[in-house]
């Protein structure tokens, strides 16, 4: 007996599958996929004979993992790209990043440098970012151009930037940019208050409320350096993460980035609260912030993601870099080799990382029923031979060029390494139109 | 007045001339080379005035750097590519490394093996490498094959492999190797003794006597795990450095690799001998061997080079990633973020790796008069821009994957991201076959 095939959208078959949910490689399956969502992951064969697809790709020497999720970037500082290196972070915030910023931020900045973000993520298998930056209406229409999930910060801090005065416009003027994407189901939102120290108390109070009343994520810097520790002290007369107990802060919903300078006491009560970390390790050094003791916060049962922080602090938008930085720091601080593994890793950039922005039901692996992020990784380069074991491949041997397509929500966003539908030229026009009045900027400080 | 054009093989010109020594970045400069040598270093107009080259190469989004050298690896190790992960050393090297070697090792595993790791230093800019391993002229090949400068290791230890029986028997071999490979500028040896754990002091003694005898550097493992100091103290009652320095290893032909368990004393020692380090920080985190201090190496005028470490323990061959991890854990492990600025890093992966081996007058800079070991960095990409310093770029923002050139001794290896001149399906090939007997074997012991 025999059935008619099933009209679907897109029929994707691989060498191998990394689900992530459940933790399974298949070898040569296919994941059938219609209005945007996974309807099956099955073998190949069977597959072709079940269904009947309007277009089919096939990967022989690929790994299709779940889109990466980049839990903590500011994508529009990407035209601040090594505008000042080797420097400490308050050095760096205050007497570069800061006042550059000052001078030139913008919409049409926000704009052009969340498109540059966009290209930079997506080439290298990102297909969600979480964002912290001002002018959110511009990163959103950047990132629904092309065609990428996002989860867009409503920032606050209290003193005033080019897009704001104070706190409470700051949050004024989120709130009215995420009124207008409702409709849209790519573009989400997060509370983001800077950092404790720079939002007060009342900030922090209004942001719970609204955290509560609206179901939005808390996106906070926490713990990044012992001077951020040392003035809360002084300030406050506690350390930050005990301020943001007693405000209620903590919890599920919150994402504490870094969690850098942290002791046993506070890795605990991150753990009793259910909240969740961005780790960020290649910013961490390079502003020679510090460790994060990521293999015992997940020892602890912490909720971990990976992010890549800004390209003006790392300076790549690269989850493949972060992934592999990841994974040698935990081995090397733990002085044990077997410390996050290889499937760990891939989970915290995926899963961890849609459990921490309340996607889980949605993405962040490859399970019928979610949304179609996926990401292909070539592994048939003479680089990445022989390949005993795909999944340990893609942490300590691929690198983001090795992405050859990627899929947001079943459309086909990158395509044998290039962006379909993207102009190319316009982008970098305008990114060079920046260069050169950041340029004038920065020769005029040094 | 007019004069004629001189005649001359190769004119490179690129937008970011990187000498090294001396320091300077040059901005549309040119390359003249003649005979395989660095001729001159000139503005692009004044050089296209003066030089009739055969032929011509431009880079207009470029950064021309010399040639990486990768001061340690064990080349032919790549065959064994992810065999074994997220073990520590003694567990990786005894259960999985070694009986696999002896299981495989052969002329042929060395000379396939080598082949592999060619293909992928080259097309990573590694231009010249220090490798230890067995059957050198098996390696000869392959690297003169694949026109790679090479400094092949004349290994020693105690126990037999399928090379030889006893350390004289190693020797033996590998100096008859050596005289046969004499005539050829490109293939150089160096002695190596494996570790303190592995080579007895009669073994370091008559090595000591050749180096002193046929002026070749010493390239040995050092301090790499606790377990080698803790051995060493119960068999030798002292730690390896203290038995080297009584054994009269230490010197400026003494390349001390991974460097990691090491306390001031040490430190002070290798910096009077004038020793130099091979830092190999990816394979060191991997196998949770620890942090080499490599700012205080330097500080302390300890000569560092970096090494890739074998992509068994890596599991990549890719300098551009120690470069950028050396970075990232010098400004972590110091708190110290203007630690090993990216100039720094740069000379450690070329002109410090060219001293190291005795090679400073030879290759390491773009230099007139050095052989034209060049790499060309193409950093026009989306994901390079804005680029405000093309050094920190190299290092913070650029991957292998941005290799477009590669020239040894004013040969082009590297033509536009592809190997002229190499059968890649007959080099997969081989690897596959390796590949599958490899896999028999890793079913059977897992």
């Amino acid at each position: 007996m025999t059935t008619t095939p099933q009209n679907i959208d897109l029929l994707i078959d691989s060498r191998w599958i990394a689900a992530v949910d459940p933790d399974i490689v298949l070898n040569n399956h296919a994941v059938a996929i219609d209005n945007g969502r996974i309807l099956a992951v099955l073998p190949t064969g069977e597959a072709r004979a079940r269904f009947n697809p309007d277009k089919q790709v096939s990967l022989a020497d690929h790994i299709l993992i779940p889109g990466l999720i980049n839990l903590h970037t500011h994508a529009a500082m990407s035209l601040m790209r090594g505008l000042a290196d080797d420097l400490p972070l308050m050095d760096w915030l205050q007497n570069h990043i800061w006042p550059a910023e000052a001078a030139h931020m913008s919409a049409q900045f926000v704009y052009d440098g969340t498109r540059l973000a966009c290209a930079e993520m997506l080439k290298g298998g990102i297909t969600c970012f979480n964002d912290m930056y001002f002018f959110p209406e511009a990163a959103a229409a950047a990132a629904s151009e092309y065609g990428m999930r996002a989860m867009l910060g409503i920032t606050a801090l209290e003193f005033p930037t080019p897009y704001a005065s104070d706190a409470d416009d700051y949050l004024n003027k989120g709130l009215t940019v995420r009124e207008k994407w409702l409709h849209n189901p790519q573009i989400g939102f997060c509370l983001a208050p800077h950092a404790p120290y720079t939002v007060s108390d009342a900030t922090f109070e209004r942001i719970l409320t609204l955290s509560e009343q609206l179901n939005l994520p808390v996106h906070c810097h926490i713990h990044e350096t012992r001077h951020e520790i040392d003035e809360s002290l002084r300030r406050y007369k506690c350390r930050p993460l005990d301020r943001l107990r007693e405000l209620g802060q903590l919890g599920p919903n919150f994402i504490g980035v870094h969690a850098v300078q942290i002791n046993e006491h506070e890795l605990k009560l991150l753990a009793e609260t259910g909240s969740n970390v961005a780790h960020c390790p290649s910013s961490n050094l390079k502003l020679a912030s510090g460790f994060a003791p990521v293999a015992q916060m997940r020892q602890l049962g912490i909720n971990v993601g990976l992010g890549t922080d800004s390209a003006a602090s790392n300076n790549r938008l690269d989850l493949f870099g972060e992934m592999r930085l990841a994974s040698l720091l935990a081995k090397g601080l733990t002085g044990d080799a077997s410390a996050l593994p290889a499937h760990e890793i891939l989970r915290m950039a995926t899963l961890n990382a849609a459990n921490a922005l309340g996607l889980g039901q949605e993405i962040g692996s490859i399970t019928p029923g979610k949304s179609a992020d996926l990401c292909a990784v070539d592994l048939g380069s003479m680089e990445m031979r022989p390949c005993f074991d795909p999944v340990s491949h893609l942490i300590n041997v691929a690198g983001r060029e090795c992405v050859s397509h990627v899929w947001v929500a079943g459309k086909c966003c990158v395509d044998h390494k290039t962006l379909p539908g993207i102009d190319q030229n316009h982008l970098e026009s305008a990114v060079a139109l920046w260069q050169n009045s950041l340029e004038v900027r920065r020769q005029a400080c040094i």
